[in-house]
């Protein structure tokens, strides 16, 4: 596929005349062509006013025609094949292997949202029938169901070029809603963004759907960005990336004349507690693991385990050596950009001069052709350092975790009253250490979205109960997530009808229940039909 | 009952010193006793401080114990009796019939949540079960539910001093949720808003709650309603009312260093559209059911219809004579406030003086003893006026309504879409103007929150398919509503487990099902318990 270094604006090619930027590849240094032009203000504007036009008729598809165009999309993504492996994997220093994963993945994704779309109970359709002998007024006949909110703005994230940016989950989701898509490209992987984004556009071109239900533009954050969230035909947005951005984009979405819902997925330090008995059965188990999790993508996950807290106690000091071993013979790491390894560096020479914090492992590591190579790093603190000093709980983006000794319990509990909102906890235990530990479970439930038991955070499943979200900062709507079917809602409203003719109703709401799908009728779950 | 003009904190009485203010009978401007002490700083942090502890219990608590809870406040408020109807009466100037009728539907919110939450099924439980085989990864285990955010803030609304206030909608379902509940009362019914909240407290001793799990608090939305809606512990807030204060409100809410989720609803005009063959069977039939609709508690609902559409014709003319004659024929009225029958007195004089705008009735009212009697009044214009006039579009809250008459299909359309968000719509219709207008009604879907077919959308059932909600300015968020049994999900947030043991999960996620609740499990939904 020959790139164009263009946005794609409905079923057009962007201009190419304006700023301009290049992708890079991590590894080697190397400029990658062709040079990639940022959307014009007036592009945006063109973009979203398409897609508003596109929404009148996208929103009114059946649930199965989305569902054909979410596995077109599927489709032409993996017939990219080595192509856009290669592509993927010079832009961002990924293996490929982790990159035909990340693809698998994101087939599953717009494969299990046409699927859920396709069966149509996710719409909650709820059915009270009327009764004109109630008194003292007779009720009347209420049906309501969701139904998609209007156009969406993307924005890529640099740590999964594929599964959370052009068409991964965020996009996936909202097309599966009736949402059309802008998606704002990230700039560290544009050849793969263009790849994927004319692979969505072929999908929506030929399944016959209206101009401007999937754009991508290129550009900044702060310019593209910005003007699609605050452009008043954008109806809300989903972001995976930093807190400054995220939360820079969730003021400006919050303070238009017309706040509109912003779904950022921000930062999460991920605590991992290791109780007494699951360190003493499964001490090096336990070290193994976390190793693999903590250096999996180099550490450029937002479920990375950043904080984990043990007993002090001989365990926890042969669980550090074991770790620091495993870390230290670990291969160094192509970080995604040199942005993200700066940032990475300095988090990490922060820590190895911190007042308080052993360095137990770091890893040295010339910054290769790419200033973008890294070494992996663990430090250890103890639950008094940590407690007074805030800078600790802060996210070092990157394959580097910090251990925690506490002498006592109620050490252990003030650290779980204390911590933020992050996206998982996780606990390593044995079930009679859960008992004993119901109360830091309890606080646990109420900062985050996931708890893990004796798992690894790292590795998000994509299903109908996954929940990735959770409290102020890891994101900045604590009700939803980004991952799994429930990820729908968020791109959705309950629409109402009272008193309407069978045939004046949504197929959904019909007595008939022509589509089968699951309703709620007087408070009653069914399939049945109306009689 | 003795009232004793103090806040409720807890178990305990807020202090009698500081800035106090009356209730005021807008019938006959009697001050009415006791003066009532604004919450100070420090009981503002201390009722949070209270709801913040009682949540670590109350969170926790079965649904079935709080299903206990909010029958107890239906039955305490309903032992109130004739003391509450002629307080609420006495501040508020509605007739002791609808105050009635507001205390029942205030029980039977509370026992409709009572209910919901004992059956338990509302927390959409999820399991994804573990696959150890899959390939290339095993399958987690992945449980999920949902959850209370923790304390809510609720602001009365002064046109519902009852099913809108202490213990109103957003109350019981916070409550029914597991959510703390701190209310800042209404300056306009103080007297009643101290009675629901002691019954509310009673009910919360009585039933061994945890103190804190409820408050009222008095004193001024910019004071006392600003610092509860900053305080760190709160973690979202429920408003009815005006469209300036609940945008200050949602702007502090979002701004917050942690935004927490702010559902403001604000304002709505509703307007009704009468299709042209609706008009020629149903003419008088409608016009003395809106006249009814307009009229009904003054106007002074956020669903009175305050646009009516129509086509240009003899029949429209005839409509505008009847309704008019109907408004002429109307008792006066006492608006809930002075400051209320000034605002609607306003609006009224600027529409009369309005060009373009032709005044059918306007009864001239003096203004009472209380200064809070007006008379209905009908306005007229044409839809280039209308489309020409932004003032025209705005909320006369009142017994008030605008006809607007169009001379063109086309022109329906463009009123159609150029709609802010609103409530409600309208359609007196035939099956057959249904079907030729489904243009109209599909633009209308993407503005409102509830549809209403040859009917009024004054009169909100309570029940599960009810969505009382809209775009902005309608609500500050249109995925949400503020009635029925969905008005829960505001409060709460899903929280997910991983490979947990059985023994460590909540009752709802266990495989047993020992709720009987219904799941979705691996996709399906499901009564069963997992084998």
């Amino acid at each position: 596929m020959e790139l164009t270094g263009r946005s794609i604006i409905g079923f057009r090619s962007g201009s190419a005349q304006g700023k301009s930027s290049f992708g890079f590849n991590p590894a080697t240094g190397e400029r990658l062509l062709p040079a990639y032009t940022a959307a014009s203000a007036e592009e945006v504007d063109e973009a979203a006013q398409l897609a508003h036009r596109a929404w009148a008729e996208f929103r009114r598809s059946a649930g199965r025609e989305r569902a054909i165009f979410l596995r077109q999309i599927a489709k032409n993504i993996e017939a990219l094949g080595d192509g856009l492996t290669a592509r993927a994997t010079a832009e961002t220093g990924l293996p490929a292997g982790r990159i035909q994963s990340e693809t698998s993945r994101t087939g599953y994704q717009l494969r299990l949202f046409a699927d859920l779309v396709e069966e149509g109970s996710w719409v909650d359709a709820r059915i009270d029938r009327a009764n004109p002998d109630r008194q003292p007024l007779p009720k009347p006949d209420v049906r309501s169901l969701r139904r998609p909110l209007g156009p969406v703005v993307v924005f890529c994230a640099s740590n999964f070029p594929l599964a959370f940016s052009v068409a991964g989950g965020d996009t996936a989701s909202a097309l599966a809603a009736g949402c059309p898509v802008i998606v704002k490209a990230h700039h560290a992987h544009p050849g793969t963004a263009e790849m994927v984004g004319l692979a969505v556009r072929d999908a929506a071109r030929d399944c016959g759907l209206p101009e401007g239900v999937f754009s991508l533009l290129y550009g900044s954050g702060s310019e593209v960005g910005m003007a699609l969230i605050k452009h008043p035909l954008v109806k809300a947005g989903g972001f995976t990336g930093s807190r400054s951005g995220g939360r820079a984009l969730f003021d400006a979405a919050s303070s238009r004349p017309e706040p509109i819902p912003f779904y950022a997925e921000m930062s999460s330090v991920n605590p991992v507690f290791i109780l007494p008995r699951a360190m003493r059965e499964r001490r090096d188990q336990i070290a193994t693991g976390l190793h693999g999790s903590v250096t999996l993508g180099a550490g450029q996950f937002c479920t990375k385990p950043g904080l984990v807290f043990m007993a002090k106690d001989d365990n926890a000091q042969t669980f550090a050596q074991k770790l620091g071993a495993l870390m230290v013979g670990t291969p160094e790491f192509t970080m995604l950009t040199p942005g993200i390894r700066s940032a990475y560096q300095e988090g990490v020479t922060a820590r190895v001069h911190r007042a308080g914090v052993e360095t137990i492992a770091h890893i040295s590591t010339a910054p290769g052709p790419g200033v973008a190579h890294a070494g992996p790093a663990l430090f250890q603190t103890n639950a008094e350092s940590y407690l007074t000093d805030p800078e600790l709980s802060a996210e070092v983006f990157g394959p580097s975790t910090l251990l925690i000794t506490h002498a006592a319990r109620e050490q252990l509990l003030e650290v779980a009253r204390r911590l933020e909102g992050h996206l998982t906890a996780t606990i390593h235990g044995t079930e009679e250490d859960l008992r004993d530990y119901a109360d830091l479970l309890a606080i646990l439930e109420t900062r985050v979205g996931r708890l893990v038991f004796s798992g690894f955070p790292t590795g998000v499943e994509v299903c109908h109960a996954m929940v990735h979200g959770g409290p102020y900062p890891a994101t900045s709507d604590g009700r939803s997530t980004s991952v799994g079917t429930r990820a729908i809602f968020r791109f959705t409203r309950q629409i109402c009808y009272q008193g309407f003719p069978d045939a004046g109703l949504p197929d959904e709401l019909k007595n008939a229940n022509p589509l089968g799908i699951w309703r709620m009728v007087d408070g009653q779950f069914t399939q049945e039909p109306l009689t």
